[in-house]
């Protein structure tokens, strides 16, 4: 586990910014560095639509960040409404400060600083999350590495309804700008909980409902192995799949039939696929 | 695969490059531009065990870039070999070359060049592809606009068995280097035809089988909806969905049940989703 975040001193109020040298913007800019995330246990979100989401999450930015109009509109006032009841900073920058705050791809005219959240490990016998009717269903990604698959895996994991994410090992960060775009707001949706190998074999080993990984060698079709809850879905590492040690924590081992010449596929599809295949009874129009 | 006896021979068309400069580096690089893409009718694929997926679905390569040591091993023979029959260019180039071809996120020691194939559109009444067993379900992809996206459905496509993807209107380009990565080698197993959308709507309309689209509005619950073959699936953009000119021309509009607070998923998760809902028929362990 990281330290303990470093406090950031929080200056209260809104100011008009134009120069790169100024602190929360050189702040803002380090966040790209997984290094000074993990020290500071900040992150960046970007997008009104994302914020709005982050907000009706109960979620506080610790810094509302504008470019020109940006605070405009409906939506503008009700960011800056919302930054101002948080306390948070207000930064209204320049179209050439935000250009270098901003993703080069698809760049958004405002963005939030917020406090990175980590839940705990689910129990055992892993009750409902919040005020869900579903019963509890787990996802743990072992080494996971790639924080677009991350992203589309969160926004997944949202609309399937399911409890949580459990990141076991050394993955990449749920945080970071590209995993936080993918997601699509679920960052702020989906609870992230985080262990070692020796953490994820213990919660595997002590868990009440099915433990189920997919896996090449599997046997059972994953459509036909009648998920008892609580359900912990492990999916393992893009390129290696499950480590051989958490496999065998494994009850239930299935996999996905295909029809292909490769064989393969992509590991925030496969996840997809058993996310609503063991909600299948659940869901409905 | 069993490592080759015959060792290479060196002939004329293998050549040593350690400059910028050269005429074939300078193409390669250029090829990261789609218009110079569109012009030459060329495309980059990386990789060694991508190049032997595009050998063994009987493509040839134009051009073979190997970097230092990239021509060794059972897999480098086998590469030079297949490239020296296709009377490629073999390209060997230094570290430093290398290294501006090659992608900067995992860059690989390898790399091919090839024309491109597109596919012309299937008959209204389409017949199963190739050897496959199994009934024909095209994917239409109308106004695509992330390459990852794109290269994930070729992968999906390919593990489903389906036959094709129809690309529709202005959409990114599947010989981009991103949506080529993402394809993992499915570039060069999925045939792809494309249309603008009066000929989309052309062919949903005399499609003999089923013509289905995913809609927000849609009333069909997209696991009750009975595919008929041959089944032509369409999706649409990432954030617009279907135009409405070719939402009216699906037979059956579905839609995919969701539990969470967001209710969207990335679109090549949600194609996932629908591909192996119409093949679930088929499939098997």
């Amino acid at each position: 586990m990281p330290p303990d975040p470093r406090p950031i001193p929080l200056t209260s109020g809104r100011r008009a910014i134009t120069s790169l040298q100024n602190d929360s913007v050189k702040l803002i800019r380090s966040l790209e560095m997984r290094k000074v995330r993990r020290e500071t246990g900040l992150f960046v979100a970007e997008g009104a639509s994302v914020l709005l989401t982050a907000r009706d999450n109960g979620w506080s930015p610790r810094m509302l960040v504008s470019g020109p109009g940006a605070d405009e509109g409906s939506t503008g006032v009700a960011l800056q409404r919302w930054a101002e009841t948080a306390g948070a900073e207000r930064l209204d920058v320049s179209a050439a400060v935000l250009e270098k705050l901003a993703a080069k791809d698809n760049p958004q005219s405002v963005l939030g600083v917020f406090e990175q959240r980590w839940s705990s490990l689910p129990e055992p016998a892993a009750e409902p999350v919040g005020s869900s009717p579903m019963p509890p269903l787990w996802v743990v990604l072992e080494e996971i590495r790639d924080p677009g698959n991350l992203g589309t895996i969160m926004r997944t994991v949202d609309a399937a309804g399911a409890s949580g994410i459990v990141l076991a090992g050394n993955t990449c960060d749920p945080f970071s700008r590209e995993a936080v775009r993918a997601s699509m707001g679920s960052v702020f949706a989906v609870p992230l909980a985080r262990t070692d190998r020796a953490g994820l074999i213990a919660l595997a080993s002590g868990w009440t409902g099915d433990v189920a990984g997919t896996h090449l060698a599997g046997k059972i079709d994953y459509r036909g192995a009648g998920y008892r809850a609580p359900v912990l879905l492990i999916m393992g590492n893009e390129g290696a799949g499950l480590s051989e040690d958490v496999a065998a924590v494994c009850g239930k081992l299935v996999r996905i039939p295909m029809a292909g010449r490769l064989d393969s596929l992509n590991l925030a599809v496969a996840t997809a696929l058993m996310l609503f295949e063991i909600r299948r009874p659940q869901l409905s129009l």
